[in-house]
């Protein structure tokens, strides 16, 4: 399964220096890639390694290839952003490698007769589906998944297996959700009446939007009243939990073990790192890139990056460090003493 | 399908102002109901919303009644707890509606032959249900759910789509888990030997309380020797950790991403708020109070509410500061030497 | 079903000092243990409890024999590691008192043709076997189970209810997954092009070697380019998350919630505390020991004891201490200016 480069340039733009004849297989990094790869490079530390690969041909930005570029014996895809363009083209290998997969139901799942099932879509071993659920063109709902009444799910979207979809829920098109994620399930809403807990029905549903990927064992819950809504675009890592009536803006990513207080509302194109948490009831801007580890107890109204992560230290440093932090507010009483005393000690002086 | 409020009071209690006889066909929030709602006001901030609301009735307490509640046209029921009274009736209206579970065992379960289950159960698709498990009266378990021999659930107790509960663990009266629990998995017991770990085998159970509710992707560890106990009444959110040998009190609230390690006792009437950790071995007393993503490594003897989480901030702000944690005990020497230098200075100017 | 003193000896070594006729039915600890117990003392601390145990035998040290030793009247085996020693005899004890799997595939299994599975393995109930997974013997796959294309399961390896162990995956031998890991499930790979993101391929494996645990809810992804490797004798507790392309050194333990980005390297024999965090593309040296809820953003290249977490305090403190936090470089910035103060003042007075 070869690919002229010719045939990249059409599907994916760039100018072409070369012949677009070359033939590649596959498209492999800059120290890995053989004379049946296309290789790229997209990030200025990596020249040397370019200097020196073997690949057929090269992926790069106008910037390097005014330089590095122009040693290169073999052809040349000079775009803007050649990170984006290697994601595109490996896309597109792995695309003709699939195993193409076989439409229809399988004999072991077990599905409502009021279920709509686009005959392009293919049903998994052991899957269930509820009553009134429509499945559009193409979908693939891998083996253990369980969609709940009613819900919706968009063309070419993917299921991996033991996904959780429950009713009323929704997703768009060309969604990817990984194994064991919950979408749906009831938000954490309580009423305490004399110590006991009255639990609130949730009668929200999620909403999810156009190409949004969610991984695996995420949590996503249902809205009390109103809907979750996961908009167009959004990434979610693996183990993040978004709480109930949260609105995620467009083209926002999150990495793995975020969790998202209820009612929250995050702008788009924001990115937390690893391990954010967000308070309930928040507001986050567009834009805003919060540091991993982070904890917003805060709305955030400027876009920007932000931080706030404990330092890590050898333990018997930490240990001194903490002692002192306890008695932050100490140390800093003292120093307002000494600018007294030193203030006195001046006046008396003059 | 309309509802008398004069059914919601024998029900529910709470003194009716007007006509039992007016209808309603479910609860809104104050701006979102019409006249065929009945709504609620529990929070005193909202009382602008509540004299503007076109519900048919309204729930609120007796001092919201002395003022809001003599310009309302409606029905109203006084109560000293509204927010109760909203959970359940929005719980009555929800039962209402719900399609009720049709008892029996789908034709996809795999059902030991041994295993009691009451005619009043429901077993969902592709359940599996090992020897000698016991499943009582009404109780509901959802599709791909896997249940160890010897389990024990309670009446109307309701499993959502694949939760797993292993062997030998037991759930009371009125509790749901939701999909992807995993109840009685292992404890992380391990001895080391010369570098590598030895598995302590773990032959205790999970005993859990009525009125439990379990989230999503939450995990309960068996015990060691003795067995991890959730009491009555508690309510733990979506994937939360706990530890082996656990006992949580009675109506204690954890929630999302919460972890508790191994041995720890928390009290009764607790809440934790998201991202909370407790380290193993400790003990939390009863009407314990702890802010979102504080992480708990020493005990707590007194009740009241706790915190410890680190300030958000700018990024570049974050980094000075962080750079000057780093360093606190050297400022805390430094201050001290200040203070030295100037008791120096007042003794000999004296 | 009772076993003699010695045949413990002849399978788990130490010095019995004794009769080897001895007979016992399982082991209990110190206080629980009665006369048909072997009990363990493993901590100088409990050695009263070791004075009035009614254990017919002992495990315990030689240093703990030359005193507690003396007065006990049963059976003792002398070994230098009496908890090690204790988690062999109780795994001996219930190796015995556990039902033996019984081969075959279970009749609602759904596994292709091409897989190639041992005659002593045992597939249970609703499990998805794709092409090519080849399956060892005495392998054990419980309720519900997907295993995609090609995977490789060693000899005596334990998946418990509802694991997804993806394409291409392997594991060896003597291994244990729980309930509702996913092994093998994309990394987190995205390339942004003008705000919106591209998906880049996962290709790598996940590589598991033999004696690795791993817990419920955990999830392990794949590759993107490489494959993600953990090591023999890895431990993991639950929900956990290992970002693509990590390598987990041989015989390192993590506790619950841990999270490691993308392409981190950890080396051999660490152990990492309940929840913490380690960013993407770090090198942590062997022996690397972390506290619980730390944030790790740097490699740490020495082996050691580290730790980095904020105290907990009562709220009303924490809000003092915070707020104080947040102007630490000011407060710094006044030390200096005091210092500074303080040194013209003495140099005037010279």
């Amino acid at each position: 399964m070869t690919t002229r480069i010719g045939e990249l340039v059409e599907r994916f733009g760039g100018q072409l220096i070369g012949s677009a004849d070359v033939v590649v297989t596959s498209i492999a990094p800059l120290d890995m890639a053989d004379e049946k790869n296309i290789t790229f490079l997209s990030n200025p530390k990596f020249r040397n390694a370019a200097a020196k690969t073997k690949a057929a041909a090269l992926i790069l930005s106008p910037a390097d290839d005014e330089t590095i570029g122009q040693t290169f014996s073999g052809a040349r895809i000079v775009t803007k952003n050649p990170y984006a363009y290697f994601a595109r083209t490996s896309q597109f290998f792995e695309q003709k490698k699939k195993r193409p997969p076989q439409p229809g139901i399988h004999p072991t799942a077990s599905v409502d007769p009021s279920a709509k099932i686009a005959p392009s879509a293919t049903i998994g071993a052991h899957v269930s589906i509820d009553g009134d659920v429509v499945i559009g063109e193409n979908v693939v709902i891998d083996a253990g998944c369980v969609i709940g009444r009613g819900a919706k799910i968009g063309a070419n979207t993917h299921f991996y297996p033991r996904v959780v979809f429950l009713d009323g829920c929704e997703i768009g098109e060309n969604g990817i959700i990984y194994p064991g994620a919950v979408i749906g399930s009831d938000g954490f809403g309580l009423a305490n009446d004399g110590g006991a807990w009255i639990k609130i029905p949730q009668v929200g549903r999620v909403i999810i939007g156009n190409d949004v990927q969610i991984g695996a064992n995420t949590t996503v819950d249902r809205g009390a009243l109103v809907d979750t809504v996961i908009g167009d675009g959004v990434k979610l890592d693996n183990q993040i939990q978004i709480g109930h009536n949260c609105r995620i803006g467009d083209h926002t990513a999150m990495a793995g073990c975020v969790g998202v207080g209820g009612s929250s509302i995050i702008g788009k194109h924001c990115t937390l790192g690893g391990a954010v948490g967000v308070a309930g009831h928040l507001e986050i801007a567009d834009n805003v890139h919060i540091t991993a580890a982070s904890n917003v107890s805060r709305s955030i109204r400027e876009p920007g990056h932000y931080a706030g992560s404990y330092p890590l230290d050898k333990h018997e440093e930490w240990q001194k460090t903490a002692s002192v932090v306890r008695n932050l507010d100490t140390l800093r009483d003292r120093v307002r003493e000494l600018e007294k005393t030193i203030k006195e000690i001046k006046d008396k002086s003059l």
